[in-house]
């Protein structure tokens, strides 16, 4: 394919990914496909010479899009969001286009040099503490990972390297893999499964610290498991605070956590995955109050920020901590402006992603982007009220920004059941999560153009089908 | 911005893409901007309002382009191609548009099963072992990995976990801290930076195996390293195999390394991050033989293959050792089909990726795959020759693909000078390596679109540069 086909190919697929987007409402949203639905379709082998555009372009209806689950479908109540949004969308064209791999600031200064300032802005927008801002002559400074869980992770490692260090430093008799298997590092029950997952890649133990009565972990609850594993001999160095839970967007009481980290010579790595975008206003600031205590602070804004998969927003309190824990540079990647490169992430290659960052803020501005938050939050208080105005089901966690959790009362049998009517009848597509024992259903405002009209809509959906399973038998 | 703003905006990205990429030649290839020089191009903050498009696009010229090495451009002879095509930015386009994160079958059963049906139709390009492909009842599979580093770290974990279990079984007293302690990897004193730092934070010992005067490791020598650290009570668990190297693009021995592995129960995986794209060529599979000897294999096709970054696809013989490592699932993940989940990574959140393949191979088809290959192999043999015919010049290394090795007879502190004064010309751009303690430059055919007259021009940069250099005092 030459520039010119490009040029009608690409014309065609603008308003393809157009048309998709305005129409996508009448796919259903989940798709009725089983497993392995998809090689039959498909020849077995690569072909040998190359196939018509056209066949392609009609093979995407014909085979991809029957098995696709439609994110960006407003009745797309799963998970939490996606983002997307068009100027992310320009930007990732660019960004295909211009196809540097900026591991190193010569590999592509721009690309280095943009991501610094647009974390920068990003981070001046959520007020966070001075030296988490790069500057021109900060200490700490925000780094594009690909995903929360990478964040998670270079920071427990980082927290590893330091901890193993301090040990070693006032006893040097200690052997390394002795003090690794001493360290322990702590995170809510309720926290993502990445947490865990990044300590069994550390190879540390993790302890998961039980929450209170709103999915949260409190100072205390801490602080007395911390008295224990120092008594007997383990030394705690890190702990994962979670802003807003994957189940039930709780939030960990870090104001009081954050001190006794800081007392107890700990790493407190804050994930805000999900609910780190809604800091960008005012009103939901306060939750991130405690943040002057963290060593990092994580978010995703392909989550609810408007820019596509994947740009996971990481800050640090002192660069020094991440790129000192796993540099290894060879002649081939060394540079006169060393610093400037990115020791930051678990891949040395790395798309211009800041492009996006780029066109979605200039393209919103910030009260463009606030809007949008606020936007999805009343959409998902107003389901709270419809929930809350029928007597036959319960809320189960506080609303506190677009996810609601909430059941039908009654055992866990029966709210399964509805799920799976729910996902059966493929007009809106939700997933549940286990609280206190319980069968829960999350309702999460995901799509961007999701709007009153599609949470009335599923209401009436779960209300009908909950109707139709407590007439029955089940 | 709406679907009708982005039609007409989309529209004018494409053009803009195509533009640039055919007019790309007249762009200096490497950038003539010092460390700090966009930050002052830019305001400190994002605007509350949304700034004007057309301003936007007007800043991409003003303050990006200038600060972008330019990886598209004929003249670009540093470090490995970055891939990129046409079929693939459609592709990439749709990916956007679609915007799932396929991190289990449920949540967009497209993404897997396309994902798996790709990896099938490449490891049958590669003619790869019945057991790295997945078919319907295959124990093996493929994955795509964002980058070989994560590839190299994935499969280091599952043999740590694998080897850990293994001991225990026998020693059941043995604790993991001990024995993560003695379990020792290897690879290559010429394997990338990634693998040394895939033993860092997996918190296990790496040695460097010596090479041969190729620069590859042959048999011989690691089963030399493998006696005495057993002998000092280590458990060899895990080696890395090259298949082209970053500095010379050298090939391990692994029909000598592969049975060594395999007796003495140590995972092997093969890196074959440049090179694994040209075993598509009947010529050059023989170097991949051997590979029936591995555990897990991976290469870059965002590398060599004409698939945009990112996309690097590893193969496991058995699914259960990777997926097993590490799988830590919640219920807002489980459904019914586990298996087709991917726990095969670090992000639990991935793109459609597999679109790029589908396009790219379907739109080039395997013989213009091929193509592609052998005429970057026939530049490199052409610039080769023009070296071999200079007597000033050395070359270091064998060319067997798109990568030269080359020198001015004479000291380091002469070739760095020589590469410097390249740099500084802008008109080409080249990276070092070193290769026994000398200092070398590596000339890697890298853009789809570099020609002989590229080449050409670069030799005779050179060569006037070299002259230059020559007749001063330097």
């Amino acid at each position: 394919m030459d520039a010119a086909e490009f040029r009608r190919r690409g014309r065609e697929m603008v308003d393809y990914v157009a048309d998709y987007l305005e129409n996508i409402e009448q796919r259903p949203v989940y798709p009725d496909v089983e497993p392995g639905y998809l090689r039959s379709l498909i020849p077995t082998e690569a072909p040998l010479e190359p196939d018509n555009y056209d066949d392609i372009i009609k093979d995407v209806e014909r085979i991809i899009m029957p098995g696709v689950t439609h994110w960006q479908s407003p009745y797309f109540f799963a998970y939490f969001p996606a983002a997307s949004s068009y100027p992310a969308m320009l930007a990732d064209m660019l960004c295909g286009a211009i196809g540097c791999i900026g591991f190193s600031w010569a590999a592509s200064p721009a690309c280095t040099e943009l991501e610094t300032v647009m974390l920068d802005w990003l981070g001046k927008m959520l007020k966070l503490p001075e030296h988490f801002i790069a500057g021109t002559h900060g200490h700490g400074g925000g780094v594009i990972q690909s995903t929360a869980s990478e964040a998670t992770l270079m920071s427990l490692l980082a927290a590893r390297c330091k901890a193993v260090r301090r040990v070693q430093e006032t006893n040097p008799e200690r052997l390394e893999a002795e003090v690794l298997s001493k360290l322990v590092a702590y995170s809510s029950e309720q926290a993502h499964s990445s947490v865990e997952r990044a300590s069994l890649i550390g190879g540390v133990m993790m302890r998961k610290v039980p929450t209170d009565n709103t999915y949260a972990v409190g100072g205390g609850m801490l602080k007395k498991m911390l008295e224990e594993d120092r008594a007997a001999g383990l030394i705690p160095f890190y702990f994962c605070a979670t802003l807003g839970t994957t189940s039930s967007c709780a939030f960990d009481h870090i104001t009081e956590l954050g001190p006794i980290c800081n007392e107890e010579n700990m790493w407190m790595h804050i994930d805000a995955a999900y609910a780190g975008s809604a800091f960008i206003c005012p009103e939901f600031r306060p939750l991130l109050n405690g943040i002057e205590f963290a060593d990092s602070f994580n978010f995703n804004p392909h989550k609810w920020l408007l820019i596509n998969f994947d740009c996971s927003t990481m800050w640090v309190k002192k660069r020094q901590d991440i790129i000192g824990a796993f540099k290894v540079e060879p002649l081939y990647l060394k540079h006169e402006n060393q610093e400037s490169g990115r020791h930051w992430q678990i891949p040395l290659g790395r798309r211009f992603r800041s492009l996006k960052m780029w066109f979605v803020f200039r393209l919103y501005g910030i009260e463009g982007l606030q809007a949008h938050i606020r936007k999805q939050v009343v959409l998902a208080k107003e389901f709270e009220s419809l929930v809350r105005a029928d007597k036959r089901f319960e809320i189960c966690a506080e609303v506190v920004m677009g996810l609601v959790c909430f059941r039908l009362k009654g055992s866990n049998e029966l709210n399964q059941l509805l799920l799976k009517r729910i996902t059966e009848s493929r007009t809106i597509h939700l997933v549940p999560c286990q609280l206190s024992g319980l069968f829960v259903l999350r309702f999460a405002v995901c799509s961007r153009v999701t709007d009153s009209g599609h949470v009335q809509h599923a209401w009436r959906q779960i209300t009908q089908l909950s109707c139709e399973l407590l007439q029955s038998d089940h």
